[in-house]
């Protein structure tokens, strides 16, 4: 199968400290499926980086990851050194959109030994996916301000859907439901009270659904799906959302299995033409950096999603996956825990008991 | 203190069944307190009218309705009748941006007798208001599509924000902190994604904020924000947020407290230049339409929220208020419930046992 080139970036706070341990795990699969790494470390797309330099990254960012096959991510931002919007469209959405990621791709799986927030909720009852539109709608980078500083002031943020960003993120959402053995797929509108864009995007889901007809879909408005994630979570199997109710959803199906500490997610750009990125959904947590307490799992699960996507989702990268996710579930089970999952392991130790399992 | 004109607007499904309940416990109220109501009845801003008429309003509901002292509404919309973004627009988005409504206001409360869908949470724990921005944002109904039916096809939004419509969204979040017990207040936004409309909305929160130091406040990333409104829903005391955010939080702070069957809703013009809409958060329903058995509760609470608007917080209007809550506490504690809440009442049990207890 050759080497798979991964490039690394730990980004900041416990970015830095998750990373070694996705990176054990690697070492561990590697050993036992003979699946070969080679790994390209980089220290940009950092906030450190950025007060040496002014920059998130350097200038030929896109050339030094242009030979990569995929993008092992930290996290970044950490805005006592730098405001959020800096560091975050100055490197982790500028890869998003330059190298057209346009699946944000994130489960929702409530397991054994963790505790849902939900009363009554076991493992088993949540387990979905969140397939988020990417690169464009809500966060469209158009608009402006007028009339600034007087009473007349006001701001305009345009979201923009293109016919194109539309349909394919619905298909790979329909696809996925497709390949699952419930194959049901929620779309997520607001199309009652946003009423151009919204409407619109309902129809582009009505007409990609024709092509699916083993596939039984649903739309739902944001408000009331927030709701049900809360009161029927069991419900789902796939969700598809624009960016902005895509972001949303995946933090709070997450929230609903009991913590966003262990959720993965998945930047793909399906047709291969530019690497996909993957990383943990919980960001650098400057409040408990440099502490060594950081859970692991999230950035764990997030190689083996990787390991999945650049295996097609078959042969040895896929028994790769299966395994950490296997050993995952085994750590949840019987320990050892890091602090937010009521234990006293340290990130290393966590990393260690998984890397151990697979 | 005269006499309140009201526009009673039932509506559509169990908007027409909730109503008489709400009437009821008015009419105890105004002989307990001696608060005389003259009632306006309304038979448009339906979708039965829509389906008679071609029109969900008569061409001059403004004049009809302008001469009242607030509306009470049940719910609209059908639709298997009519698409939802005809009956709303043509009614209940009409009222909030033509009577200039600019305040949705609606509370998430957990009362005793009502089990919350998260674990381990009691009455009393979670109790906080959210304050919605009700005209503009991302509801502006400016944009349009281009390329229509080509590879090219896209469709734009605007959202807008003015200076004026913020600034006073925020003061009245900030007053409301302001007045009570714990002064804390939330500011939804998701600058960290939305680059040019949401960094600006941050800036004229931090500007009236300053005019309110006794406040404690925060600003909370919209997709965190809805995390912990399941994680941690006890760390709130007031929620201000933007059209499309306080609506999505207004239907998961109710879930959170069980069900958002018994949420109300202020639509307020709190410059009093125009009339005022309460509704209930449900909904017209059509699946339970027509059985009797809706509960009447949210429509209650919202008459009890009409009562309080119209006396400014005081006087005989605000004990009606307290009595009214006070009623509703009792039964949600002692019943009769309807089926939503695991009982067998129907509508106008419950209705009768609330205004008995006023
Ligand atoms: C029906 C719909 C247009 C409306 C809204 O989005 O404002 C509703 O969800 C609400 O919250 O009152
Ligand atoms: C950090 C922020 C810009 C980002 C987003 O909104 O996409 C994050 O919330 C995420 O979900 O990856």
């Amino acid at each position: 199968a050759g080497t798979y080139r991964i490039a690394v970036i730990p980004g900041d706070g416990i970015g830095t400290e998750v990373m070694p341990e996705g990176l054990r795990v690697l070492d561990a699969v590697s050993r036992r499926f003979g699946i070969a790494f080679e790994y390209q470390h980089i220290e940009w797309a950092s906030c450190d980086y950025y007060q040496k330099h002014g920059r998130m990254m350097p200038d030929d960012w896109k050339v030094q990851l242009a030979g990569c096959d995929a993008i092992l991510f930290g996290a970044v931002g950490w805005p006592a050194k730098v405001p959020d919007h800096i560091s975050l469209w100055g490197s982790l959405l500028k890869f998003r959109r330059e190298f057209d990621q346009y699946i944000n791709l994130r489960p929702a799986r409530l397991f054994e030994g963790v505790s849902s927030p939900l009363a009554g909720r076991r493992a088993g009852d949540i387990d979905f996916w969140i397939v988020r539109e990417n690169t464009e709608g809500e966060y469209s980078s158009v608009g402006g301000v007028m009339f600034e500083g007087t009473d007349r002031e006001f701001v305009v943020q345009e979201s923009i859907f293109t016919r194109r960003g539309s349909e394919r993120v619905l298909k790979f959402a329909f696809d996925l439901a497709q390949r699952r053995a419930r194959k049901k797929l929620t779309v997520a509108t607001k199309s009652n009270g946003i009423a151009i864009s919204m409407p619109w995007w309902d129809e582009r889901a009505a007409e990609v659904a024709a092509g699916y007809p083993d596939v039984t879909w649903d739309k739902q408005h944001i408000d009331i799906l927030c709701a049900r994630f809360v009161l029927n979570p069991d419900r789902f199997d796939v969700v598809v959302a624009t960016n902005l109710f895509g972001d949303i959803l995946s933090d709070l199906g997450p929230a609903c299995t009991g913590t966003i500490g262990l959720a993965p997610s998945a930047n793909l750009n399906p047709d291969r033409a530019f690497p996909s990125l993957f990383e943990p959904v919980h960001g650098s947590a400057p409040d408990i950096a440099g502490k060594n307490i950081a859970n692991p799992i999230a950035m764990i699960w997030s190689a083996a999603m990787m390991l999945d996507f650049l295996g097609q989702h078959q042969g040895k990268a896929r028994e790769a996956h299966d395994a950490i996710l296997a050993a995952i579930e085994a750590t949840l089970r019987e320990g050892p825990r890091t602090g937010d999952l009521g234990g006293k392991a340290s990130t290393a130790e966590v990393g260690a008991a998984i890397a151990e399992r697979v």
